[in-house]
């Protein structure tokens, strides 16, 4: 059996409407801005960005399907034969106003190489499922990083009780500042290259993607809902953009999704959504030791439990 | 004959100390605070911060002198044998508040492999001078430019008549944000590997480099006084932080001086220190056809003559 790429393409996009909905109704009054956009070499996009809201400041909901040929750079970087891929997926990031409202970002995808040798001898096709969610909060309140790890985790438990394990720590390893030595977060999942195999069909695969992409609107409208009307000073705003300024590093140096947008000349304004609005950076700046920020700081490590 | 590295540290030493006193003549209010440190696997550096200033809200001379293995990485990159290097030099960046004002980098550096083998049979070391300087402005005035590239054509014509030229289109090339096809400013001479031959001695190339170096102070002294009271609206300002962005854009994806401090365990700060107090990403922004910022769009094009 094998799964229609058009299918996979169009729940994602309806996907992408159903949260835009949620957002839309928890922001209370800034709308999504469309854009259409086309691909030179095949497919295209829908891009939806929010501005200027009353709880966010910037944030992007972003469609695509590509296809085309498979450039080498990427061949040799995912280690796979074939000259043409289709890739679809739905990518989130969200800047909130208020720096007690987390940041967070969401990606699920699909990839297929198309190989036209494997086509005529009936061979399978090479596709696969990646994607994740992680929570960049400004300050880390502990309730509420363990209100998203159990989120996820039950989203996990319902396909198989090892995910939940092995994703969270393929997210601390990820969302790694190395430079820094601390996580951009207090992570979440990340997973790639779920293939077919002995003990998951595609079509399971599938599924657990959805319940990823559905898991994201209730749990982050909680986050806006709940931390929107917080008071806040100066000195929280500052801080906020100093932690934007590492978003901004993590996904320059680091990010793989935003070098494969800038190796393949995709959409620079929908690959660039992700940075901030306003971000800082100081010389040398350090918290006080008993501050809410050190206590911040403290939590940014791999490998805390979260849940159990 | 051959040059002593610490001939040449220490003359980089005396540019860092002699631009902190200008620059702080310039601002007319901050001053530089210094901040020593030591690299764990050798050497270390004399970091020079200014802050909040007159008219620099934000500035880095920094001054280091580093030794130790040479990282495999690093040993690739450069095509080169040996197992120690040494590697001293001046690196400034700096933002100013008034956003006619030009932001401007400068970096000047000595690089030296040390091979044991080679030092065994008396044969010449490999070392080599690279540096440049360019200008950013958030709004590019065409006599200001014009300026720019005279001051540095003069710089390089006491020493070779191909230089301004060569290291001229390098800058083009070099400071070139590719995902946005734009130059990160007006360019200005940028230049790498500059070796002993038969044409030119080291010291002659250390010559050069000391020229280049002092170059950088009566040159950015000029524009600060030139436009530091300009009068400015909420408009321009906004602008210089959308192009703030896009310097930030290529020191974390292009830059090599960061990617090399980076791969090599550097300060970080110090590494850092280019990114500006306050940077801006808003979605799809285009000036007004009309307006002087398009202007300057206009003029960050790669292979624009200023000079001849």
């Amino acid at each position: 059996m094998s799964l229609d790429k058009n299918e996979i393409s169009d729940w994602f996009k309806s996907l992408q409407d159903d949260i835009c909905q949620s957002l839309e109704i928890a922001d209370g009054s800034a709308k999504f801005q469309t854009d259409n956009w086309n691909r030179e070499e095949g497919g295209g996009g829908r891009s939806r960005i929010i501005q200027n809201g009353s709880v966010i400041e910037k944030g992007g909901v972003n469609f695509s399907a590509v296809y085309g040929e498979l450039p080498e750079n990427i061949k040799k970087a995912l280690k796979v034969d074939g000259n043409q891929f289709f890739a679809t997926g739905v990518s989130i990031v969200i800047h909130p106003i208020n720096p007690f409202v987390p940041i967070i970002h969401m990606n699920v995808r699909y990839f297929e190489i198309i190989n036209p040798d494997d086509e005529n001898r009936g061979a399978k096709k090479t596709c696969w499922f990646g994607g994740g969610i992680d929570l960049t909060p400004h300050y880390v309140f502990e309730n509420d990083a363990q209100f998203f790890h159990k989120s996820l985790k039950n989203a996990c438990d319902k396909f198989d009780a090892t995910y939940y394990q092995e994703f969270k720590k393929w997210a601390d390893d990820y969302f790694y500042i190395n430079h820094r030595n601390e996580t951009r977060g207090i992570g979440g999942i990340f997973f790639d290259r779920l293939t077919e195999n002995e003990k998951f069909s595609i079509e399971n695969r599938f599924e657990f993607v959805k319940e990823v992409g559905l898991t994201f609107a209730p749990v982050y409208t909680k986050y806006m809902d709940l931390h929107k009307n917080d008071s806040f000073s100066d000195e929280n705003k500052q801080w906020q953009m100093l932690r934007r300024g590492r978003y901004v590093e993590f996904n320059l140096v680091y990010d793989k999704g935003t070098k494969f947008g800038l190796d393949t000349n995709g959409r620079i304004e929908s690959i660039l959504m992700s940075l901030p609005p306003l971000a800082s950076w100081l010389y040398d700046f350090k918290p006080k030791s008993d501050s809410k920020e050190q206590h911040t700081l403290n939590l940014l490590k791999k490998d805390i439990t979260w849940v159990s």
